[in-house]
Formats: C-alpha cells, sequence, structure tokens
C-alpha cells in the first residue's frame, strides 16, 4: 500500500531550501551539480572519494563525507551512488530527518535480478517504516524551474509555467518540459518518479491539485500501486483542472517495456479508457498529443461545439484541411446567408473560394481582407472555432522581410485577442523547417496556438472539445 | 471522354527543348520567367502590354508580342493570361502546332459562375477537337528538375530524382518536389493539371509509368474523369512501379472543397480504398505519409514480414517505441536464444534493458556496442525490420561536437550497408528543430531513412510491409 503523504510534507520537497547530491562524480560529468547549478537556494554535495572533491569544488559547491556532517536541515536530497550502496545512503537520510529524497540510483527490480529485487524490497521497507518521502529509483526527480531545482543542464530555469507533469520517465519528464516551452507549455512543477516503490503518481496527483501555480497536468504512467486510490484521486482532481493522461504500455509489447522499465504491472488498456472516460481526464497517446491539447486548453477559448470555419491559404490545403478535421469528427458546414452576403461584397473568387472551407489564395496577400474573413468567421452563429493555414506564404515574397512578417502575425494578434471563439494555426513547415519554427515561436510569443500539420491542430481541437463536452454533460461550470 | 494521349506526344511536353511563357507580368512578379529561368532549352515570352517589356528584357527573354511569331517550333507553353483572353491564346497554340500548353489561369467551372463554366466548356471543345495537349485550367504544370522546367523559383534545378508525382493540386505538387528532396525522395517529373479538362491523372499515370527515370509515382487526385480507364490503367502500372494515391475529399467536407478547388466530382471513399486494395496501389491520407512511405521505398530493403527489432536510447522511449510500432500492427517478438546469450555477454542492464524493445542508456556511449547491437537484430531470424531511436543523445554533451557526431552516423551507415534487412531511425526534435534537422540530413545523405516520430516511422513501415505482402500474395517478384 502507498502512504498518502500529507500535502505539506511534499510542498517541503517540493520548494526546497537546501538540497544535497550524494555521490555525483566525474564521469557522470557532474551532471546532478551542474544541473542544481541554478538551484536559489543553498546546494551541498556528499562525496568521499578523494579524488572527486577537486572537481566539485571548481564548480564552487561545499563538499561533505556524510549527509550528517551538513551543518543545517537537508529539504531535498539526490542519491546517484552505485546500488549496493543505497541503503546505507537512505539510513543516513532517515538519520537527517531529509524533507524527501530522490533515488536517482538504477538496477533494482526492472532488472529482474535477485539482487535488484532484494535491493529493492530493503529500499521499500525502510522508508516506509521512517515515513521517508522517497521518489524513484530509477528517476529524475523533480524540475521546479522557478527556484531552479532542475535534473538536466539542458533545462529552463528562472520563470515558471502553468503546468504540471508527473511522469514514469526521466526522459519524458525532460521532453515534456524542453517541448512544451517551446510551444508555450511550461512547466510549474514536474517529477519523474520511476520504480514508485514510496510516493506513486497518486502522491504527486494530490499535491499538484492543490498547486496554485498549476492549473493543468499532464501524467505518463507505466503502472498503478493502488488502482482505486488514483481513480478516488483522479475524478476528483480531473474536476478542478485537466489532466492529461498518457498511458504507457498500452499494448502488449509495451507492456513488456513497461516492465523491464519500471517494473510496473499492467491493468489492462480497457481499465484505463473506463477509468479516463469516467473520471473526465484527457487521454493522449503520446508526448505530441499532450503538448498540442494542452497548448490549446492553456492559450484558446474554451468551446463545446465541434463545427469549425477552415481557412487555408490554397486549394489543396483547402481539401487537406477539411479532409483532417472531419476525420477527427468535426464538422465543417456552411456560413449564414450574411457572411455569405458579406464575403460576396470583397472576396475575388478567382482562383479562390469560400464556402468552408475558404481557399483564400490572392485575398491572403492583404492583411485587411484576412482579418475581415477571420471576423465574419468569429461572427457567425454556425461556427465554433475558427482555424487558419499560411503554410505557402513562407515560401511568398512578401514575407521574407521581417517587417511585413511581423505586421501579419500582430493583425493575427489583434484578431485573436477580439474574438470570442477558439483561435488554431496550422503551419506547415515543407522544406523550409528553421524559418517555420521561427514563425511557429512567433506565434507562440503572440499567444497563438499553431500545429506542424492538419491532423495535429484537429486531433487537439477533438480532445477539447471533448473535454468541454464532458465537463459540459456533468454541469461542471467552464 | 478523356482522350489516350500517346507517350510520345506527353514525352516532348515533359522534355521541352523551347517553352514559352504568355502573359507574365510585373504584377505577378514574373513568377514564371523566373521559375523558367533554370530552363536549358530556349525560352520565349509573349506579351503585348508595352509596359512590361522592359521588365521581361531585364530579366533576359526574348519578348514576342504573338506565339506565332515564335521562330521556331515551341514544345511547351504556360498560359497566364485573363480568363477571358484563354480562348483565342489556346487557337493561337492549336494553329501553332505547340507540343503541350499549361493553362495556369483559373476562373473556370471551379467557380461555378456561368462565365466560368461557359468558358471552361468553349476551351474543351476546342482544345479536343484540335487533339491539343492540354493541362489544366488552374494548375502549375510540368516540373522537370533535371531540365530546369519549374513552376515555382523555389524548387530546385539539375539533379532529378526517381520520384514521379501527379497532382491536382498545385501546392501539393510543389509541396511534395520542396519536402521530398528533403527527405531523399527527389522528384523525376512532376504535373500539376487542375481542372484536368483534356488530360487527366490516367494519362500521366501511363507516362510516369514507362519513364525510365520515374522509379515510384505519387498521386493527389480529387475526382477522376473516367473512373474505368484510371482503374485499368492503375492495376496494371500498380504491379510495376510503387503508386502511392492520396485521395484528396475523402470526407464530405473534403468533397465540397474539391468542387470548388477542381470543380471534380467525387466518387465514394469506399470506391476508392476497394480501388487501391485491388490494385496494390498504397493508400495515404496526407503529404507526410507519402513522402515517409515513398523514402522508405526507396531508400531500405524490402520486407513483407511483420517483427520489428526496437531500440531506444531510454526507457520511457523504449515503452513509447513499442506502443507505437504495436499500434501500426507490427509485432515486437522477443528473440532468439543466441542473441539474448550474446547479449548477456557484453550489454549493462543497469538502466537499460534488452527483452525487445531495447532500452541501450549507457550502453549508446559505445559506436561499438550499438553496431554489436544492430548486427544482432540483423542477424537474428525473429527479426524482420530493425529500428533504432537516439533522440535523448542530441542532448547529450558527447554528441555536441561534430566530428563525434559524424563518426556515429558513419558508424550507422556501415551497418546499413552491410545489414540484410530494412533499417529505421527515429529523431524526436525535442526543443532542438534545427539541431535534429541537421542531423536527419546527415542520416539522409547517408541514405538511412529517419523519421521525427515513432508513429510516423511505424505508420510508413506498416504501409511498405503491407506493399511487398500484396506483392508475395499476388505472385509479382519483389
Amino acid at each position: 500500500m502507498t502512504m498518502n503523504k500529507s500535502v505539506n510534507e511534499l510542498d517541503r520537497v517540493f520548494n526546497p531550501r537546501t538540497v544535497a547530491v550524494v555521490g555525483d562524480k566525474k564521469e557522470m560529468g557532474y551532471m546532478w551539480l551542474k544541473s542544481l547549478s541554478t538551484f536559489q537556494g543553498k546546494l551541498y554535495s556528499v562525496q568521499i572519494d578523494p579524488n572527486e572533491l577537486a572537481g566539485i569544488e571548481a564548480l564552487g559547491v561545499e563538499n561533505h563525507s556524510s549527509l550528517l556532517d551538513i551543518p543545517e536541515p537537508v529539504d531535498y536530497v539526490v542519491i546517484a551512488v552505485p546500488r549496493a550502496v543505497t541503503p546505507r545512503i537512505v539510513a543516513d537520510c532517515v538519520e537527517k530527518g531529509v524533507g524527501g529524497v530522490t533515488l536517482f540510483t538504477s538496477g533494482f527490480a526492472e532488472t529482474n535480478t535477485e539482487e535488484g529485487i532484494r535491493l529493492q524490497r530493503q529500499l521499500t521497507e525502510m522508508a516506509r517504516a521512517a515515513g521517508l518521502n522517497l521518489i524513484g529509483p530509477n528517476c529524475m526527480g523533480i524540475f521546479n524551474p522557478k527556484i531552479g531545482v532542475r535534473h538536466s543542464p539542458d533545462q529552463y530555469a528562472g520563470e515558471g509555467g502553468s503546468a504540471g507533469f508527473i511522469s514514469q520517465s526521466g526522459t519524458i519528464a525532460t521532453f515534456f518540459g524542453l517541448a512544451g516551452a517551446l510551444n508555450g507549455v511550461k512547466v510549474s512543477k514536474s517529477v519523474s518518479y520511476g520504480n514508485a516503490i514510496v510516493l506513486d503518481s497518486t502522491d504527486f496527483l494530490e499535491y499538484l491539485a492543490q498547486d496554485e501555480q498549476t492549473k493543468i497536468i499532464g501524467m505518463y504512467i507505466e503502472g498503478l500501486k493502488d488502482g482505486r486510490r488514483f481513480f478516488d484521486c483522479l475524478k476528483r482532481v480531473a474536476r478542478e483542472k485537466p489532466v492529461f493522461i498518457w498511458k504507457g504500455g498500452d499494448t502488449e509489447a509495451g507492456t513488456r517495456a513497461t516492465a523491464s522499465h519500471t517494473a510496473s504491472m499492467a491493468e489492462s488498456p480497457a481499465i484505463w479508457q473506463a477509468l479516463m472516460r469516467q473520471s473526465g481526464a484527457i487521454k493522449v497517446d503520446n508526448l505530441d498529443e499532450m503538448i498540442d491539447t494542452a497548448k490549446l486548453l492553456l492559450h484558446a477559448k474554451p468551446v463545446a461545439g465541434e463545427r469549425v470555419g477552415l481557412v487555408a491559404a490554397t486549394g489543396g490545403q483547402s481539401v487537406a484541411i477539411s479532409d483532417a478535421f472531419a476525420k477527427a469528427g468535426l464538422r465543417v458546414p456552411c456560413l449564414s446567408q450574411d457572411s455569405y452576403q458579406e464575403l460576396a461584397s470583397f472576396f475575388d473568387i478567382i482562383g479562390a473560394s469560400y464556402q468552408n472551407p475558404f481557399d483564400v489564395s490572392s485575398n491572403l496577400r492583404s492583411l485587411e481582407n484576412v482579418l475581415r474573413i477571420l471576423d465574419i468567421l468569429d461572427g457567425d452563429e454556425n461556427i465554433d472555432s475558427v482555424v487558419l493555414e499560411f503554410s505557402i506564404f513562407l515560401l511568398a515574397r512578401w514575407m521574407t522581410g521581417p517587417q511585413s512578417l511581423d505586421g501579419f502575425l500582430d493583425g493575427l494578434a489583434r484578431f485573436k485577442a477580439r474574438s470570442t471563439k477558439p483561435f488554431l494555426t496550422v503551419l506547415v513547415s515543407v522544406h523550409m523547417e528553421e524559418r517555420a519554427s521561427e514563425v511557429r515561436h512567433k506565434l507562440t510569443q503572440r499567444d497563438i496556438p499553431c500545429f506542424p500539420s492538419f491532423e495535429r491542430g484537429a486531433g487537439a481541437l477533438r480532445k477539447m472539445v471533448d473535454y468541454y463536452r464532458f465537463r459540459q454533460a456533468e454541469g461542471i461550470p467552464v
């Protein structure tokens, strides 16, 4: 049975004032001390190997030969020693009364070896008996950018976001933070928790549920220790904040992988699907879907309607965007007669069309025209969401100057500010990957969600609509 | 009824020695004359507006006031005049006896206006009566990079590839050429053919079927003029060369878009599915799927087996890759006992595993280890294809030097050269889009297919396996 850790205790671990790293060394490139170089509080190292001391000193970190020698209380400890040594260090943590521990070390039950299984059992018993807040083993622990607690030197520090993330995988936690930031989905606090021998997903979900900085919660889960407790918690939390769940090990092959990765026991995919459907959690199948949908929930107006107004730059793309959104179960309706009347007054239909989808073609060359079209869709009672694609114009002469590009994007930002409906953009990079990244970045800065393909935009909108429909059906205020 | 144009006639149009552009002008940025500046043969302009003559002269192009004044036979004409003028120019083309015409002008039946429909009927009757090889209207026509015939200044010239492309959309033809080249799928010849009032998809399919330079054929089709003729042709051609079909207007909304785009009549999606299944054509749903699958067919060894060996850099990714390939209907089997025995002799399982999927973790730091793992999979009788993911190492210190990166990629190229099975790589860009593009480019140069996500790699492999299974079942030699 996983213990129900109080929120207060986890708050100390997620917001430490003192951190100690046990066992970081040159062979690992001092990855932990370097990652924690941004930490706003006091950082200590614990290392007994005399050959490592000069390197640790060069990083400006105070070293002690034992956790117990650190002259103040320690809120958060990272243990990176060989597995055979871990019980001794965990015992020190208990004696020191630390706030919590990330056990980075791997080689436990997930290896399916006798020694690994024995050591994992020993650590579990020690930590539970002492009430130690142990994260892991076989994990990367906490990322709290606001106070500079990181687990990779690639992560950012200094500005927190509003997306909490709970991940059994360290790589996926790292990727979520990095790719999310690029998409306007910045992390408030995240945790990678590996084998989950003491603290499990439910503990972290309870913690982030009450964390004010956290507005949405993403989860990557390979298995649960206590399914009933998780479900009860999820049902409660998902009513308060959007919860995204990516279940790793969703297939027989994936389940074999989760056993080797975090020694997780697999529940059936059908159980997980029912659990998500009943709780109103948002089911995603990979990191892209997670970030795409989070981006929309954070940066688009809420909507429960399925009717989209689709504006593409050219004819082929107007067909492709319609197929993609229709295949996602969204509707592409005809507009109101008022809209058609207004469109007829200015829209050049040579090489273009406006039935919905729109093929705007040369009409896109004038920002005024584009905004007029978008405003018509925003005002049309048949339309719930507005989508704009303009990939071809990456290639066009008039976008080569930064001024005209910025002017165009500023116009879109003004539309977004005055619009009442979700507004999505799609920009296919074609062969101009760098240029497309730059434009997507500019859109993110303007708080406009942008997707790299029709399918991804459509998939995210579908999930957002389903989320708000669930809330509507349950009578939960949007 | 579409006429069955002889291959000889189309050969003249696709490989012109003289090209004339009628009606290019400053307002269009001289897009046609600039696109054709790379043309290896003789380029003429036809323009009667005196205000345009200086601009055309500045481009170094010889101008005449009528097609009939050009002092030699003309193989290929691009018409870019206003729609009302098109019948007169088409009459000139007939009188001149040109090889063929791309009618770029739009504003015909696709506008659903009386004048547009009337003009389209008039042009159709004129061209058919005269046996004129008319492409379009409302299209971009031919791209033959080898001889510099282009329809966009963004396209490349000088080196042809082996992928033919037949597209009712100009944007999609352009995108295929540009995005394809970045992925090692370079165009032999492509054509954008719009409303298809004379020449239709079947004519181009017949032409590319016999074109020696063309090894695979992609098609983007919104509608057919003569379904029976197309099907008979497709059944024949698909036995000779892989044919990829993306049917635009696959949904009700998409069908409305195709009517506005190319005035296409929609056949039912069910008919198209049956047609593709029976002919062995490869069904794709968007440009990414088209290029992904083409990349694999051009740059991977053929395979009809479904069993994949999956190598991921870390644990979370080993779960994600397994789920993605299993969801695509591929199998992730256990390896042979010989393989496990050899792996046990050197593979470090602390923080790693090798059940299939592999979580190689620190084992990936040695190129020798990676190659040994790949060779084991290549030699394992339980495995049909080998997949390697190494995204996290984009972030790792040891890949920051170009030498160690190139050395790693050269090692993969050596493996590919000696391997007997398809070899795919997956590189997720996370937040390092530029860096990932660079690495993907280096892989493309080494003839190693690389995908930006597990799902896209899995989808492409599924389609390739299905293609070879169809051939196997039909008794067609691979």
